[in-house]
């Protein structure tokens, strides 16, 4: 505890951009269905969509002292990541923080843990995933660490890695693989195009992915 | 396990569209207050309502094969209702499965799991009711069963039942009680309309209820 | 159980207004870190916001009688808090309640259970803040009791108190503590105004709060 | 709401037994992986195995009338399975109901909801599996029914079924299916007594069920 | 918050033991069902029965500063009882402070948050009730307040109330009402005794307690 | 997924060995209050205590087949510690594996999801440490992997880290990192028997710690 990194390596940002255009469901795939953070990490609003580096923080519970720490270690393009060291719903970021850190190019947080004043952040386009809202606050006493190895909402994340998130929730891909997941998720957003004008035309999956023969083999009975 | 029932009786059309005009909670009431499904299952947009006759699915934890052996069985004004056979929050329906219900008629799923590409979805008017919006994706290798009896959400469900929703959750009404229940949900929602005029004109429930006799009765004391 | 306290002393509205102005986040920390309700209070629809004098209901699991005889004790500009004596998430309140409870001047309600009747109340502004929503109903057969003191979501709250409630959730002040707390919430909105503007402007909260100090004091390292 | 069935059918007091031998997860497994309660479904003590015939109470919440109605309808080596119309952790049942329960020959309480006096039920010898221990008490004034068909802690349970419950939960079989389940069960333990011999002697499950062909094909890479 | 009130008042020792004699789940019905703590608040071992007077503490989440200060304020015969601020899961308490507290005539603790060293505690026979058993410890930064009122597990507490814990869970009766209540709940225990003679020798609670014309005014049916 | 990594370093028996001396909440100090899985994560019976190497096992929900390729991989003194890909409360592991993994010298299973036969392994001494008891069994149709780094409990775990667990819950300590905590931990020890009698005479913590005069500057007040 109590460790700032200050330089950490990011991801290109082309592959980032590459990776936020395919969406968290089809990136998660991509990479063998790995990497989603615990569903109950839910958008503040609707419709908000992105990839970006995180700048991870660890910190302890009701305690958000370490956020003024790490928005110092942003650059423009990078969310923040923050797990607390026990469960917490605290709201340990408001709108003076997300003012605070969008001035400095953050593209939004990601929190297992609460955040309040969401009219504001809503108003501001600055999008939140969190556990909870809620208004209760948090003081400024205990370190944590900016840029560690954390675990978020049953995630490991590194400082550096990829985050995607959207309405499905929040994704997370290691940054060296980040170029070969976008491959895979491209293509894969490609293959799908196909699909979904045979079955939009009443084809079924069962005929076009060629089920029947293993249902069968399973003992799947028609009756 | 491993048995899809082809045949299933349904209610007539006309009967569901007038248990769909009533909407869930006056259904519930008229039905003896029964048939609700836990509070959990909440819809990805709001203002969606309907009744439909469920095609059921009861599979396996983290795998959703049996959703495309469903989606065969629909016919035009169905609704899926999949219950795992143990607690889980994936994602087992997206956008292609959507595409392929929607292109047969479904009118939406009702899902004691997770859901995914609600983005997709929304923009569809694809409505879903579901434990969880998850990103996380399910295999395909396990056998489950359809139009089997199921336990959804706390209800249980027989296929051809009538599933109401609407923005207060999901209620099921038994197909062979769907008329009756239909005449009792009518008769309450013209009783209420009454009710709700002088209730806005500012007369108290305590008179047009009479309750104020009861509550003495039982010893409610004014201080 | 079983009392009505009909005479009850309540905050000046002017206070009140100051209040609702200043929004929960910062109530909560003008009056020190206190009188959150539990984070799971979530409103019916986005956008509310509003302080009120509280009328509270003690009422048994699933029984809504009280709702009656306590929206006989509203006055204008109050809210009706309700608590179960033990946890419940039935629908307690639907239109027709909503209706007499808004002919009366009754701004929403407070509920640490559930709901029904949401896409209703959306379009009446009756704003609702809860712990569930759902169709399930309740019976009317057991007493409780109104303006007596209850625990709602976690918090103890008297008749009269102040609530105030928006998108991140529930905040109450103590009756007698809310002409002050109202002076503390102004002042740190107009303090937090002056920190918006150097923080929008790329000044750090590390220099604005002086922190840099105090962290290395701590231990803190940069590496 | 408001029935009791008198008369039902059980199934053979030697075929409860047979499974009652058996346990839980066998019995679980031998009928196909179903029937299983939720796992929060606990024992207020551990070393309880039983089976018994299912009496089953349909409550609403906080309301434990239907309990007294039900015990005239035990008959010896009957057990009570109470589910509340909705969710809800009362303690509905304490030492007077069960010496009324045990003097009638019934064999314990399966409750989707709270026990109470479980320091003297222990001592009794009578067995519960809860949701919850509570000292909170409950009213009688709403009727409920007896011997109709519910769902508890997740799965639907017909009066008259077979329930097998110990330190691993509880399971329901259908009276019908009750015979074959045993014969299946019991074909299951010996199967498993060789099979425990070979791997307590250090050979391994990957040889005993010849895996490891399957594993490779599948794909498996040792490194 | 920062607050030490050194002065309390206590019930009489003997009304306190009447009521430890009673037992928490016969205190809760002879106080009108209101008082018990929520149902998650489970004791560490069985078989402990207390009454005590209430030393109350407020504590920041993951801070357990506050339970030094507290310890000083006991005496012999008080118990502990710390609510968290917002909701934590910490180990707040281990063996160290149970030795302490121990010595100076502590009789348990209530805490609505975690516990550490259970071995050990049960050991010393230090009865904890709590919401959960942690390893995760805790920091000493920030300051609470010792026997202000409290809300513990969804009950208010005020300094010097009589905490009545058992294996049924824990109940708070106000100090001014606890005479009464031992009155009540002796008077109880004494009608219960007789009830449970004729309960055992078979005879039903529906005739010992005349429910049957009652249930039929209702309109229970037997079929 | 599809992976097993065979060959992983350990730590030094005799640093687990000291490690398993120390126990959960002195180790967890020790080494900066990191490493403690989630508070949820039981022991199946009292009084066990361990500390050994952790062999890991990434899984789909509801499928245990890499249980048994994970037991090949055992040594003596190790423990295997099982993570599902997404929830899942399904019983992966029962008596017939655990006589498998006893039989190659395994200490032990943790386990973030369900275990069934409980009564076999209590008296087998085969501890577990569960999220859930669970007779509902599991499928083998998909592969995971084997000694690759998993999240459990909320907690990062690479294979050959050190797994100590009591009735506190479990800690993991980084393998190389093993050593070092050890020291700390057993400095931990020898101060805390110091202090423990000093406390058991009286002496309050406030004093021993020298704590009044930090508290007094913080602002606590004594009334």
């Amino acid at each position: 505890m109590g460790v700032v990194v200050q330089n950490i390596e990011r991801a290109d940002q082309s592959v980032i951009d590459r990776l936020a255009a395919c969406g968290v469901a089809t990136v998660h795939e991509a990479q063998g269905r790995k990497g989603m953070l615990a569903s109950y990490m839910r958008p503040i609003y609707k419709g908000a969509r992105l990839a970006a580096s995180a700048v991870t923080i660890s910190s302890p519970p009701g305690d958000n002292w370490m956020l003024h720490v790490a928005i110092e270690q942003i650059r423009a393009g990078d969310i923040l990541v923050l797990a607390p060291t026990s469960p917490c719903d605290n709201g340990y970021f408001g709108d003076l923080l997300a003012t605070s850190a969008q001035s400095r190019g953050c593209k939004g947080l990601i929190i297992d843990a609460g955040v309040r004043d969401i009219a504001d952040l809503t108003e501001m386009n600055f999008p939140v995933w969190s556990k909870a809202v809620s208004g209760q606050g948090t003081v400024k006493e205990t370190l944590g660490s900016v840029n560690v190895p954390i675990v978020c909402a049953g995630a490991a994340i590194n400082a550096g890695d990829v985050i995607i998130a959207d309405d499905d929730g929040v994704c997370v891909v290691r940054r060296e693989e980040a170029a070969a997941v976008a491959d895979q998720a491209e293509a894969r957003v490609a293959a799908e195009e196909a699909k979904r004008k045979r079955l939009a035309a009443g084809e079924l999956g069962l005929d076009i992915y060629k089920m029947r023969e293993r249902l069968a083999e399973k003992g799947l009975k028609y009756i």
